[in-house]
């Protein structure tokens, strides 16, 4: 994330049709499965996934553009069919989505806002948990990863405590057998190269 | 646990007045809360606790006769008036104690029963949970303590999937500075000895 700003990135963003501009019925020209990264970062992921599972429909958002630039060079290169991107805030999903409509959603190495003022602005605080409630659709579930002991465990209390389903919890990830198709970020990369155990849980709501 | 059988041990347990062999209405001579391990093995944990907590009377739970010898010649070098022991098997609890009378329940590095086939044996398998219910106050903890990552991790969706509150989760115990009261059990010494972290988590049940 440590960028120098790209005075750039607005525009390139706004001429690219990988870019989400406005709310639509259809991002894309099927009817597959949509699951969405918060958080995408420079796209690693995502791409991975996208390569991995071409049958699925990725759109990732990102609120920084500058990084966000990086991911959309990875994105043109490939030349995906089943990605797009939205440059906004995780707080403005519903305005690009219908209510559940989304099968899956990822968040991986999010910001963990370790200071206590900011509990409040963790990506599974239980105010977007209820916004990922009214996007997910029956049994779709969160997966979330990250290296941050803190988040971890605040995102674990969160989940048990909405009350949540938890359906998968690991704190090594990497060293889970029945894991066979991990797509790592960028940032798992690096984390992981360290020696650092990444933990992982896939959650999802009563109904 | 690798300790040579003992054969005195049944006769110098018997003998013992610290050693529980019949119900009682009481154990102790107040009304203060009680509080058990289950698994108390060589009895660091519970010996440091009874000092540290000198109005609380705690109950060690062991199945093994040999090691439960170790811990009593620990309780009676020191003479604690706030320690009694019980030989016998967990699921043996309730023939001990009247429903909703136990104040907290320690769980320190409980054997992981790590064979998919011995899942069930596992201490905070839903069987167990029911037990604990029973026996636990309104509001009264289940605490744990590992270093076992699948003890763990199955602990964590067993108490979720309950459903049960979780007060406190941390994947790396010793580091956490809001924890400064922390009694090591042997187990634990040797383990953080060798850098490894200590999971643990809080929770108690709804009502």
């Amino acid at each position: 994330m440590r960028l120098r700003n790209n005075p750039e990135a607005k525009e390139i963003l706004e001429k690219s049709d990988y870019v989400i501009k406005e709310r639509q019925a259809n991002y894309f020209d099927n009817d597959n499965e949509v699951q969405i990264e918060i958080g995408m970062g420079k796209g690693d992921f995502i791409v991975g996934m996208a390569l991995l599972h071409p049958d699925v429909n990725f759109i990732g958002i990102e609120k920084f553009g500058t990084v966000l630039v990086k991911a959309l060079e990875k994105i043109e290169q490939l030349k995906l069919t089943n990605v797009k991107i939205i440059n906004n805030d995780a707080t403005e999903l519903l305005e690009y989505f219908k209510p559940h409509s989304i099968g899956c959603i990822y968040l991986n190495f999010s910001d963990p806002w370790p200071k206590k003022r900011h509990y409040k602005r963790r990506l599974t605080y239980k105010s977007f948990l209820k916004l990922y409630k009214k996007l997910l659709v029956k049994n779709g579930l969160i997966k979330q990863k990250t290296d941050n002991k803190l988040l971890f465990t605040s995102s674990l209390l969160s989940f048990n405590n909405y009350p949540m389903i938890m359906e998968y919890v690991s704190v090594d990830l990497h060293s889970d057998e029945k894991i066979t198709d991990n797509v790592m970020s960028e940032y798992e990369q690096k984390f992981a190269g360290l020696g650092q155990p990444i933990y992982s849980v896939w959650t999802r709501f009563k109904r």
